[in-house]
């Protein structure tokens, strides 16, 4: 194998595929890229044995040929190398040689054949997504993503088809967010999948250089996204997402109108004084009156009076002020309804009933 | 204690006293600053019993008073406060209120008369200098301060006069940085002194806001700095800074010209490949020919030619590649002499003989 790169060309292309190896791997060709030159273009490829990255660039290749070497090594060493340089990668006799300008380089290799791919399988559900959609989804949806390992099916985000919308969803068990957008073409019959965690990380990451829409291919186990050089595979989440519709409360009749903004300062202001352990924040509901509270026996006392517009029968709730600080950031607009029953029932947050966004938030002891 | 001031005025000075205070101790009153309102303006005090810093901020007040407070709740609750608040402040039987528009925060006091302070003494050596002065003296010693606890008479920078000079000098017996700057008036006869660390440190995030001069006092025990606003008094290190001067190589007499900016350059990009562990890079030096170079078992090798005026035997020379990234870090110019003897003896390397930093590197065997 031998083949010219230019250095911003490899940079880039490393970057997106060194992100999916992990640190630290106990087997060792999992620390490597997979780099496959062909006519005027090189293929790299990176994988955790769940997530799959591949990437092809521009390259002059003079010998076509595929080896594998670290990742991480080669992604520094590109990092390091002056602007504009052209980088000369030639690998042979379990060594791979990068020149570029007066620097020379050696790595060691590990064979092409050894490399572990994700076989995709038949992906029978097909269809477009624009990238702003999707990116819209995550971003709403993926601070709920639970991090508890024991409760493995809800580490990712889970998407399926219902009344003819494409609805995602994520939650941790304290709060749930949900996005709907239109059934994109394609994907009517489309089995339910979780999205793992890590894939939409790597996903979001690379949905900031991609303008137009996103192929996205998927079965009862696997998913690829196509993002023109990029293409993401990840095996989906093997388990069962409880029905969340059943927490979504219909029958909140407590209506709190607020600007998310300066309702989030205020929480964030009064949390100063609340300690790591409980967080909690209590909203006193009063006729459009309301007030947020934080009681700490260790730090002392915070209140503020927030603006809001509430009609309803005075009485008081208590939240994880980090939750409700995470809702708040994602709510656009300058409106925002609480939908709220009483001090121990789920309170449902959303722009308006039109907006493709909402949140459910269980409410704290205070 | 009642009293009014500008959130930034108030967050400005807050933002200097916290950093003094360490995030745990055992000592409670420690975690706080004494607040001393007198006649239109505030006294703040934080301590860690070596370090005190004293702030004086202008403010209205109403009635004169003293009190102790958490310095991190108050720091976060000032941080959090909206742009041109006005704080009040005002503290009785045992609690401290903190009001800002709607926000009213109520935090536990400590009495004023529990707060240590430290007692300077007689602090009989005065100077003053310039703030770039001693700007210099630290940004160009202080990466050449020990960590090590046990050797601790190393772990500050020590500043002493000597032939009509004051010299600023840190080591930790891998590498040694010294400065000399002209000897302020009022130095002579100053005893030798040992600042500490985290005095440095403090120091050095101040002096980005002072213009002029700065005072220094010191006797054999204390030191203190006038900043204008801010005061710091520090205890000095109890111990005797090694005689430095022994370990600077005077009769080194292979000297290379380097171009400090590309020839880091170089080192950096050949100690991709080194380990954490070993972080040597070889030079090899030839006429006119310097050759960088790292080689590890586990990542393979890497080479660069680096330019370099060199005309006196051939040999080979290695460094810890993070001490002489740090070294040629601190250089101006874009000449540098590196005055060398052979492979096992103390390197010395600074821009040329009248500059006023020079920098000692011990080689490693490579």
């Amino acid at each position: 194998m031998k083949a010219t790169i230019e250095r911003a060309t490899l940079l880039k292309a490393l970057s997106h595929v060194q992100s999916v190896v992990e640190r630290r791997n106990t087997i060792p060709i999992l620390s490597n890229v997979l780099i496959e030159a062909g006519e005027g273009s090189i293929k790299l490829m990176a994988t955790d044995l769940d997530l799959q990255i591949n990437e092809g660039v521009a390259a002059a290749v003079d010998q076509p040929g595929a080896t594998t070497v670290s990742a991480h090594t080669l992604f520094d060493i590109a990092r390091k190398l002056p602007e504009g340089a052209q980088v000369q990668l030639s690998a042979a006799e379990g060594r791979m040689a990068i020149v570029a300008g007066r620097a020379r380089f050696s790595l060691g290799t590990l064979p092409r054949d050894d490399f572990p791919v994700i076989a995709e399988g038949e992906l029978p559900t097909q269809f477009e997504l624009p990238a702003e959609t999707l990116k819209q989804i995550i971003d709403k949806t993926r601070f709920a993503i639970s991090t508890e390992e024991t409760r493995y099916y809800l580490n990712g985000i889970f998407f399926h088809v219902a009344e003819g919308v494409l609805k995602a969803a994520a939650t941790d068990g304290h709060r749930l967010a949900r996005v709907t957008v239109d059934q994109p073409q394609g994907a009517e019959g489309m089995p339910d999948v979780i999205v793992p965690r890590k894939c939409v990380a790597e996903l979001r990451k690379l949905l900031d250089e991609v303008d137009g829409s996103v192929g996205v291919s998927l079965s009862g186990t696997k998913i690829r996204f196509d993002l023109g050089q990029a293409v993401l595979t990840s095996k989906l989440i093997d388990g069962t997402f409880p029905d969340y519709s059943r927490v979504i409360p219909t029958g909140n009749d407590k209506i709190l109108k607020i600007d998310p903004r300066s309702f989030a300062e205020g929480v964030d202001r009064v949390s100063t004084i609340a300690t790591e352990k409980t967080r909690a924040v209590k909203m006193g509901l009063d006729r459009d009156k309301i007030t947020l509270s934080v009681t700490s026996p260790e730090n002392g006392t915070a209140a503020e009076e927030v603006p809001g517009e509430y009609v309803s029968a005075p009485f008081e709730i208590g939240f994880n002020s980090r939750y409700l600080l995470d809702i708040l950031g994602q709510l656009e607009g300058d409106a925002v309804e609480v939908h709220l029953a009483d001090a121990a029932a789920p309170t449902l947050i959303r722009e308006n009933d039109k907006a493709p966004a909402l949140y459910v938030l269980m409410p704290m002891r205070v």
